[in-house]
């Protein structure tokens, strides 16, 4: 049985996965990697969790949070500055390394996520989150009169979402700078295309 | 040290690895499970092959080959035709569970790779290969007159092997049906937008 844990428990757990997951990847990280990083022994994190999934979960529910967290610094004049602002957070990480880490982690349990069934729930909901995020600003770009009418906020915030997930693997994971150069430029031309 | 293994050793090997990721993901991927889709032994496995990384590294410079046999099916009249199946052919499967379940486990090797050197060159490979793919495509389709003269093919291939991927995550991964069609009308829509 999952006893539920205290509200610092839990915020103590999603810190100590987040900064586990960074340091070693999903397919390397052990409950004793997650111990480590927090002052809970991993008996004590056992009282709490009974899996290490469990655990992971609870950092990936916290995660829509900090995205926030990190979102609300931006400063921008219009919505479609906005957006390309949080693009460019989400896709290069601003040389944010814990944001950054966190992106490749999640990209790491998101093609993990078929084989497991605990995961689902709070990926899609992050998933969801991130496309809610980006459909806001893309729908007051709108009504603002800089995008077109025509615009699908919702299948535009999909395919944007998309090409952030992807991004996350070639050019936050691989590192590979051609990628990164191409997608800038691409991603900006299609952005242009949207306005009326 | 790490003997050089005949082709036949190599294709199986790589087929081997190709059948576990697909049913267990590399977080849950042991060398076990290998030796299982195989008709070797894991000790005759480590006589070529001195850790799991190596084993894996074998199916991933292997993908690239099998992408070809697939695209090489594709029937289409025109260079345009021809990448919108290709862009199918990846992201959405076409119902080949073997394809998908292999995009989906390159996913999740791409997500680790800053954690695991070995991978990292045939990965980047790989990426190149499916780039170089559909840049080919969309050099033919400005060639024909299909697209514009203007449209740059590099970047181009770049922004499209990206959503390729990013979807992977949600649509493969994830099962979110919702993505999926939003991805599928925004890229077609992206698709139309490179004619002349």
């Amino acid at each position: 049985m999952t006893r539920n844990a205290p509200i610092t428990t839990r915020n103590e757990v999603a810190r100590a996965v987040r900064s586990a997951l960074i340091t070693y990847g999903y397919a390397d990280l052990r409950t004793a990697h997650i111990a480590d990083a927090s002052s809970k022994s991993e008996a004590s994190l056992y009282y709490y969790y009974e899996t290490k999934s469990e655990l992971i979960a609870v950092f990936v529910r916290r995660a829509p949070t900090w995205i926030d967290e990190r979102i609300k610094e931006i400063d921008a004049t219009n919505p479609d500055e906005r957006l390309r602002k949080i693009c460019d957070c989400l896709l290069f990480a601003d040389e944010d390394d814990q944001l950054y880490g966190m992106r490749i982690a999640i990209l790491e349990l998101l093609s993990h996520a078929a084989h497991n069934p605990t995961l689902q729930e709070p990926l899609e909901n992050y998933q969801d989150h991130i496309r809610e995020l980006l459909a806001t600003e893309i729908q007051a770009a709108i009504s603002d009169g800089i995008y077109r009418q025509t615009i699908n906020p919702e299948e535009t915030a999909s395919f944007l979402m998309t090409i952030l997930d992807g991004a996350t693997g070639s050019v936050l994971g691989l590192e590979m700078q051609g990628i990164e150069s191409d997608v800038r430029a691409e991603m900006n031309r299609y952005l242009d295309g949207l306005a009326v």
